[in-house]
């Protein structure tokens, strides 16, 4: 058995767990830097009443913990089902280099498992979408926010 | 001025303290539902050591607890500035119904602050994406794991 099917089958058993000793959401998933294991995680939304709180995107956090830094660059993820568009994007945007799932979208949905429903609504042209997203641009009173910034920035 | 435009500048606030009193990220957000405030929240990824911590992923997390559910059916953020597909998939999967922001990834392009990176990757096919993502499907023995759910569910 390759690594990559060690740690995916890591992240299957944590899920069966969430569901046979939590009767909940059957996701987990594993981060794994050079070799060593940083994060183990499980769906905890029900848990921690967080809608955020996904199987990859609690490995995420926990990964950072454990490193003691919010940059998870060189990190893989082995989840067991196919990322939506929240925790993909959270991998992203913390540097992980490779994401393996072992259930895919196409294997969830005859079980209403599917994480397809983020990425159409994210495909739909903005005046389609279901959430509303617009620009108003209100300015505070004194200096701009982003001047601001980069002022101290240049500190 | 607008309920919109008073809670944007509100979101606008909190970024600035964030920026003058913490020296890090320009970013705010407020949850409202039903004309009361759920939840302001700032960027908090330099303080909690947390990639995804950014103010309107703060802001969803603050208003599940305030509402006690992971379920933001019906209420509206505003946002300083434009949501990473993060966040935006964040508020999108909480059953957000608006959302409104002040600064645009125009806006903050020049600063560096804009939110593009993320959509630019998430748009590009997977064989050109930066972070590689990959179906292995790894099955443990025993029991499948989506059936294991699916016959939970139905207890």
């Amino acid at each position: 058995m390759s690594t990559t099917e060690t740690y995916l089958i890591d992240s299957i058993r944590l899920a069966m767990e969430n569901v046979r000793e939590r009767n909940t959401w059957p996701f987990g998933a594993v981060v794994v830097k050079d070799g060593q294991v940083l994060a183990r995680a499980v769906n905890e939304v029900e848990a921690t009443c967080d809608s955020s709180a996904h199987a990859e995107m609690q490995a995420v956090r926990a990964a950072c913990r454990a490193l003691g830094k919010p940059d998870l660059t060189g990190c893989t993820v082995y989840a067991s089902g196919y990322p939506c568009p929240m925790c993909l994007s959270a991998m992203y945007l913390a540097g992980v280099r490779a994401v393996y799932y072992a259930y895919s979208n196409e294997d969830g949905a005859p079980y209403d498992l599917s994480a397809e429903r983020g990425y159409v609504e994210l495909a739909r042209p903005l005046e389609q979408r279901e959430m509303k997203l617009a620009y108003v641009p209100a300015r505070d009173e004194g200096p701009d926010l982003y001047e601001a910034w980069r002022e101290r920035q240049g500190r």
